[in-house]
């Protein structure tokens, strides 16, 4: 399978190391036979159809350029040349959802499969992103787009088959719910905001997740997974954290519950909030994990939690979906 | 697709409601077209291969009897007749397995695909079942035996495609989480005990539940699915919750922590055994609930969380196997 990954960020390069570290393993474990012909970041594409040497375009990055690399191309010449899938990883932008929205666009309608793991253009625009997959007959997965490497999404729409889920809800941002459990020891929130900051927890414009808009933008797309609700960003009311108060915390602990950075989907409403819950509940997960919470008709209740982040992971998620897409491929009724 | 159910107890009779309210629905959804043609409870075996009238059956197992429906026939005429599908939910039997692994014998041997929901067959003789069943070419399933409808073995089995699980390990057992957690509270073994035993979560004799060997069960059939390790029941270490005593526990939660039951296995040690936990760790879950966390090679430690019995609840899980069984055998590259 003929690959190229545009974005060279920290999920891209560990992406690029977990291939060349596993990519024996992929292929007598799963089948898949993966070619990186092409990869791009922010300034340079470089594209071989022979398949690219990455432990030369590692070692090219670590320098800071691709400038030097023999074989430049267009981006264009990498989307819609000789590749069997994009693997879109750009810097997440949660406004339009540019460029990944475009890069994305330009696959899906010239017959390619894409795997993102950026939630940026399912944030904006995942209901016609979907249906443009399905008009040209190619598979869209994204896998690491929610959670890391903490399979939320699969979890969603494979674990629960057969059954109808009626709601779900969960801590979706770790960064949330690290300063809220600080804040729970004690500490002001604009203290635990600059400890998970130095932590790297946090970027140094925190908005994205203490305002909330983070957890929205996974919410869109767990919640377009579970209901095919067909939403975007626009369609969930959103709160964040800052106007929770130590005194709040306090009052909530004193009575058995604690405050959490609550998203909720039930395919009708779609909120992001702070909500007190039970100290007792599943979803009271402390520092910087995730939990989703799933109900479903029959079954009832169940919280999946994990890490929600980490390059690695998130790499992790993208060969998940990979394999996924040779196994689709491969078309024999062998379902992993 | 033609079904034989044997075994009428309370996830037979939850089945038999789910298949006649949600036919439509399966059917519909799924293209799963169920048709029960047999049923058998521990005296009488029915079989229409026109297909039951349900209904009629259930009404039948109100009043305590199958003795006076017209088509009576024999095991024999059930599973080697013009099903496709044996569903297995007789009585759980950790000693040998019977009847069960007998009726799943004969039934793989005579090329039926195979459901069941009971632990025991798969406790006594997992690796030779499962061989058995790829030599048949036919497909064998087990969702409910593990976790009532919380998907623990989907999740394990279909969640972390493309990356090594290391270790598994969890709270399978929600008798002795309950008998744990109210000990916690200040109560005795004894009591605790009691008052599951009145709650309906510990049977009248509860040494499969407090001595281990039920959570000893399931880890056989978690662990053979994670790492392919072959083993059965006589290959676990197994110690129960009688011994552990109040002082332990409250000496325990003077240090932040807490005993749980728990079950490991990484493919070469497999035990049971009462551990202490850290009261933050996701694997601290109250009441009767079950958690397992799976630490995968690259994403790292995740939890899921879920009630882990009840009788509609496994008819869910045993659906969802009806409905995978479809997906494999439409064979048309679609994997849900």
């Amino acid at each position: 399978m003929k690959a190229v990954i545009i974005g060279l960020g920290t999920v891209g390069r560990a992406l690029l190391r977990e291939v060349q570290e596993r990519g024996h393993e992929l292929k007598s474990k799963y089948g898949l036979n993966l070619k990186v012909v092409g990869v791009a970041d922010s300034k340079t594409a470089v594209y071989n159809e022979e398949g690219l040497n990455i432990a030369e375009i590692l070692k090219m990055k670590e320098r800071g350029i691709l400038n030097d690399h023999p074989n430049r191309a267009s981006l264009t010449e990498l989307i819609k040349g000789g590749t069997d899938v994009l693997v879109e990883l750009t810097p997440t932008n949660l406004k339009d959802g540019m460029p990944a929205v475009r890069y994305i666009r330009e696959a899906l309608s010239a017959g390619k499969h894409v795997i993102t793991a950026n939630k940026g253009p399912l944030a904006v625009e995942m209901p016609a992103l979907m249906e443009l997959a399905e008009y040209n007959g190619v598979h869209f997965l994204f896998s690491g787009a929610v959670g890391g490497g903490t399979p939320f999404i699969r979890f969603v729409s494979r674990c629960l088959l057969g059954e109808r889920v009626i709601r779900i809800r969960g801590i979706i941002n770790g960064t949330t719910n690290y300063i809220l459990t600080r804040m729970e020891e004690g500490l002001s929130f604009e203290k635990a905001l600059k400890e998970a900051q130095k932590l790297g927890y946090a970027e140094a414009d925190p908005s994205a997740d203490v305002d909330g808009w983070d957890s929205a933008a996974k919410l869109v797309i767990l919640s377009n997974v579970a209901f095919q609700s067909g939403v975007t960003l626009r369609d969930v009311e959103v709160e964040g954290i800052r106007d929770i108060g130590l005194e709040n915390v306090s009052d909530a602990l004193r009575n058995g519950e604690t405050y959490k950075l609550i998203a909720y989907s039930d395919g009708e409403s779609h909120l992001v909030k702070p909500q007190r819950i039970s100290l007792k509940s599943p979803l009271n997960v402390k520092g910087a994990l995730n939990a989703l919470q799933v109900e479903a008709e029959i079954s009832g209740k169940q919280t999946l939690v994990g890490k929600g982040a980490g390059g690695r992971e998130t790499a992790a998620a993208v060969i998940r979906d990979l394999v996924e897409l040779k196994v689709r491929l491969a078309g024999d009724g062998r379902c992993l």
